[in-house]
Parts: structure tokens; C-alpha cells; sequence
């Protein structure tokens, strides 16, 4: 058995509850959608994993989906550990759809199923959070959303996925973001939907396995980081906060050196960028940890995490139940004690406001 | 002045010739094509750089495009940096074309151009070495525009736009790396028409501005190289050798990490994926170094340039005439010799069989 009682704390910022059935899902939602949602099939057709998507023993005790139970979550994986506090995302897939108030009302849904089963029970302890799934093709009803649930004490953070229709800093998703920096929400993109429904792909053309698909999972990151940097949206709205979910880490240094290399020469074109982009990364934004890359020589892994400023930056996850789980104890090679206590910890707790 | 004396040789593997005018590219077409060929505003229409897309000071002394004068070039680039080697791309940008016959007449025309005006004149010493253009969206002329400029003494590589359709691992491709690896030619890809006429941008959607665009550049070239990956391309071809140029490089750390860590539970899915994707990128794949990054700290280039064996990938460029062209002597930090001789030369002399 792994135990996590060396470490002071854990905030584990990825975890994905599920519904023990898509009819659950189904129950919360109102006509016409109520009908049209398949609760036989599930939610996704393309680029699915050929091998297994969740952890295989993350199956509930009496059978149902991986971390549909709150309770053998508690157990499997914070007790297990010893983490602190877990960061929900349900994965509901909703940017894919072509009718915005269907992805809204599946949204909205999802949200309501969180809340009940996860959040409002189970939750004695409050080491649950809560992320508010939102349409990003529908901003305005995202917005609605984001409002219906402000000052709710469990929900954190709003949370997209980054498969979209165009880069996420452009003027119409805006509301969003508005609502977040209002209610002091931090925005997050996991991804999940790249070039699914109406999303366009992350390459050029579609990927043809999942494995590239996969692979260039990251590259639909930096897009969309990229895209908030230079439509300006961090001097539009000076106090939010964004959080890449799952879309690996290792580029940000290379990332960052471009960004600030393009700015100097081009900032003429974009005067709303009024300082070096990577300054605005530093401030407004963070990154969580898996799929943690693993060189052959971790060292190659500590350089990088000094290059990127992961004492600062980074936040742990490790994705449970998926079946690329990362482990709090086994997947990081040894390093200092305040870099790991500011990489498991204390740059989640400060920010989302914990203890 | 500043001089290249200090180095042992140099090769740039990144200049672009210009026509002297458009007019010189339609007189080598047929019709009809040649009617339709716009002589007079030539071949940009998205994503124009606000500023200017080549060094102001490589206009020609009669006023003419700049890098549109051999002789000219010869002195402000070779003799100024003693270059011993320039590998010459022209941008011909044919890969926005919807008709594929079109964009084909275009691209024979282009290597019609460059053998007359700079491969086989004005080129006494060999020290110009040209590219072959192909358009990707006809493999087929590709593979036959390779089979009639086979054996010329002074075409060494075979070059295609980034911007495409699809990633280039792609079967429908693959006539054309066929025809590479019979002549010994490598293939190089190069970045500039990014979601412009028929091809998919790089990234979820289409940038707003030029620096986006061109910050996002180093997505479309992971992108096509994963597909190269995951298609088995180097198993199918396995002398075929591949040529990233101007898209980057510090970020092939994490790449090679991320496809490493992939392939280990995937590879069921790509059983023709027969080791470690990084053990076919050290042996297939070489980067050229322009924009090369620039980090706050000089050190953590060097860092990179360990962690993506650099020694052994990397490979000189200048840009030459554009905009952010990199000097031979001020743009890389300070570095060990036998660093510098394997980047600015033997890298590139060993993959082009030069000297």
C-alpha cells in the first residue's frame, strides 16, 4: 500500500466524479432534452482510448461506473493517500454539441447532479470541490450558469473543454470569463473534445489513432493559452485566474520564451498586451501536474521544472480514475521538500482559497 | 561588421531566394496556368506580418525583392558570416491551392527558376544548394517533380508548406517520401501557410493576429511530427530522413517525452510503431535552429539543447531575408566549441552529404 503521511498535505486538482448512470444525468434534466439524451450509449464516438480509459480496479464495488460513489472514491483514493482535498471535474463533454441550449441543459445538469450527490452530501468534511461545467459555445447562458452557483461553499472553479470551435481568447466566450473574475472563480481547460461534434481538431486535419490525438493533446493547451495572451483578456479582466487541466507542463518553457520573443518585435499589432506575456502567465495562470512527463534522466525533469517556475506554477493531480493515473507517491522523482510541498500543495491552496 | 572567421565552417540551412519579380515565376508556366497567376500582388493574403516580413536591408541595390539577387546575397550573407553552405528554400507557398494540377505548375515552375537563376549560374563555388518544391496536395506530380530533378548536382532536399490538410504521416503522403528515399533526398517541412486558402490552421479554429499565428507556428510542426510517428512513416521508408525547419525546438524535449510515455500503453493500437518514438526522431529527424529561443537565462538554453541532444539534432540556420533572422554570431549563447561545430556544420553536412 502507498501512504502519503510523509507529506505535510495533498490538494489533488484533478479527480472525475461519475454518475453511476447516464440516466442520473437524465433525471435532472427537463424536455426536450430529457428525450433526446442517449443514456444507453454514453456521451462519446471519436478517439476513443483502445486500451481502457479508467484505472480497471476504479470499477465501484457493486459494479457501477469508475468514481460514481463518493464514498470508495474517499477511500481509494483520499484516504489512500492522504490528500486533503480533491478538485472535481465530471467530464460531460458538452462543447461538442451544435445546439448551445442543449449543451447548456446537459451542463446545467451535471452541475445540479455534482452539487446533490458529491458536494451538498457526502461531503461532511468538505474535502470535496467542485468545478461548474459550462457551454462554451452558449456564453451567455455559461455566464447564467456560473451565476446560479456563485457562493456556493463547495464549487471553485468553471471549468471548459478546451476542444472548441476557435482559440478561447477571442471576444464572444468574454461573459465568461467576465462571470469568473466577478464571483473570483478561477476558469480551467481540460481537454477531451478536440475535433469531436462541432470542435474543430487540435491539428491540422484529424488525427487518425488515438495515440496521436492523444499525444498532441498538449499542443490544444498552449493554443488556447496562446489565444488569451494576445487577445488581452488578462487586462480585460485583471483578477482571473486560469488553470490548464491535464494538457501535460513540460512545454511551458519554450512556450514561454516564444511568447515573450514574438511580443517585443509584433506588440505594435496587439497594444493591449502591455507587458511581457510571460508575466502575465506567472500572475494569472497555473498548470496541473498530470501526465507529469517522464525523461529517461530525471534530472532533465527538475531543470525543467526550474526553467518553468514549477514552484509557483505546477499543481499536483492525479487524474483518477483514468487509466493514465498518476501517483502522489511514485510518479515524481525525489526533490526538495519546498518544491513539493508548493507543487502538492500550497499552490492549490492558494488558489482556491483553501483552509 | 561581424565576421565568421572564428568558426571552423559554417552551414545556413534556412535562406530564401526571391525572384526578382512574379513575373520571372509566370514566364516559366504554361497556360493555363499562366493566365490565372497573379503577377501583380503576389502570393500572401492572410496572416501578413504588421510589420515586415524581411530584413529591411535586403533589398537589392536596384531595388528589387530582397534575396532576389544572388550575387547580391552572396556578399550580405555567405562572404559577411563566411557561410560555407546556404540551403535555399524559396517560399512559393503552394500548398493553399484547391486545384492540385494548379498548385503543382506552380511549384515546377519555382524549381525551373531556382536551378536556372541560382543552382546552375551565379553558383561557381556550389556554395548554393536548393530545395526541391512539391506540392503536398498532389502526390503524384510531387513524386514525379522529385524523379526530374533526381542526381541535379546542387538540389539536396525536397520541401513542402507546414499548412496542409491533414497530418502529413498521412497515407495519401506517402508517394512522395517514397520518391525522397529512392534519390537520398530528405524531406523538409516549413511553416507559412497555416490555415490560408484550403489548409487547416494549427490550431482549434483560426487566430485572430499575425503573432499568434506565428507564435503557434511550433503546434503545426509537432503535429505533422507525431503524425509521422504514428503512422509509421520511418518504418515504411526506413532511409527516409525529415527536416523541420523554423518551427522551433525547445519544445522537442517534452514532445519526445509525451510520445515516449504514449507509446508504452498504446502501442497496440500502432503495432507498425516497432520501438521508442524517440529512437526514430534521434535517427530520422533533424531541427534547424531559427528563431532560436531566447530564455532570460542563457543557461537554460543550454539545458535544452542537453535534454534534446542538440549535438546530434540541431542544425544552423539564418532565416535569411526575414525579419527575424539569426546571426551566426550574436544570436546563440556562449556555448562549447564542439557544441557550436556539430550545430553550425557538421549536423547539416553529414545529413546533406556535403564537402
Amino acid at each position: 500500500m502507498e501512504t502519503g503521511k510523509k507529506l505535510n498535505g495533498i490538494i489533488d486538482c484533478d479527480v472525475h466524479p461519475h454518475p453511476k448512470s447516464y440516466q442520473v444525468i437524465q433525471s435532472y434534466m427537463s424536455e426536450p432534452w430529457k428525450s433526446r439524451f442517449n443514456a444507453q450509449t454514453g456521451l462519446r464516438g471519436m478517439y476513443d482510448n483502445p486500451i481502457h480509459v479508467n484505472r480497471l480496479d476504479s470499477v465501484t464495488p457493486d459494479g457501477g461506473y469508475p468514481c460514481s460513489d463518493p464514498e470508495f472514491t474517499r477511500k481509494q483514493l483520499l484516504d489512500e493517500y492522504g490528500i486533503n482535498y480533491a478538485i472535481l471535474l465530471p467530464r460531460a463533454f458538452v462543447s461538442r454539441y451544435s445546439n448551445p441550449d442543449f449543451a447548456a441543459a446537459i451542463a446545467a445538469a451535471f452541475n445540479d447532479w455534482l452539487a446533490a450527490d458529491w458536494l451538498d452530501n457526502n461531503n461532511d468534511d468538505g474535502r470535496y470541490k467542485g468545478s461548474i461545467t459550462v457551454a462554451p459555445q452558449n456564453p451567455q447562458a455559461a455566464a447564467r450558469e456560473i451565476e446560479r452557483w456563485a457562493g456556493h461553499p463547495h464549487f471553485v472553479q468553471v471549468m471548459m473543454d478546451s476542444g472548441s470551435t476557435a482559440p478561447y481568447g477571442q471576444q464572444q466566450f468574454h461573459p465568461i470569463y467576465e462571470a469568473c473574475e466577478k464571483h473570483g472563480l478561477p476558469i480551467a481547460f481540460h481537454p477531451g473534445t478536440e475535433g469531436v461534434g462541432i470542435n474543430q481538431s487540435h491539428v491540422a486535419g484529424y488525427p487518425t489513432t488515438y495515440m496521436e490525438w492523444h499525444t498532441c493533446l498538449p499542443l490544444s493547451a498552449q493554443a488556447h493559452l496562446v489565444s488569451f495572451i494576445t487577445e488581452g483578456v488578462f487586462e480585460k479582466f485583471p483578477r482571473l485566474k486560469l488553470v490548464m487541466v491535464e494538457g501535460g507542463s513540460a512545454w511551458l518553457p519554450s512556450l514561454l520564451w516564444r511568447l515573450d520573443s514574438e511580443w517585443k518585435p509584433l506588440r505594435e499589432e496587439v497594444p493591449w498586451v502591455k507587458k511581457r506575456p510571460s508575466e502575465y502567465i506567472k500572475e494569472h495562470v497555473r498548470l496541473t501536474s498530470q501526465p507529469i512527463e517522464s525523461p529517461d534522466d530525471p534530472k532533465h525533469l527538475l531543470m525543467n521544472f526550474e526553467m518553468m517556475d514549477a514552484k509557483n506554477i505546477l499543481m499536483f493531480s492525479t487524474d483518477y480514475p483514468h487509466w493514465d493515473f498518476d501517483s502522489p507517491t511514485r510518479s515524481f522523482p525525489k526533490m526538495p521538500e519546498d518544491l513539493k510541498r508548493r507543487i502538492f500543495f500550497e499552490n492549490a491552496k492558494e488558489l482556491y482559497n483553501l483552509e
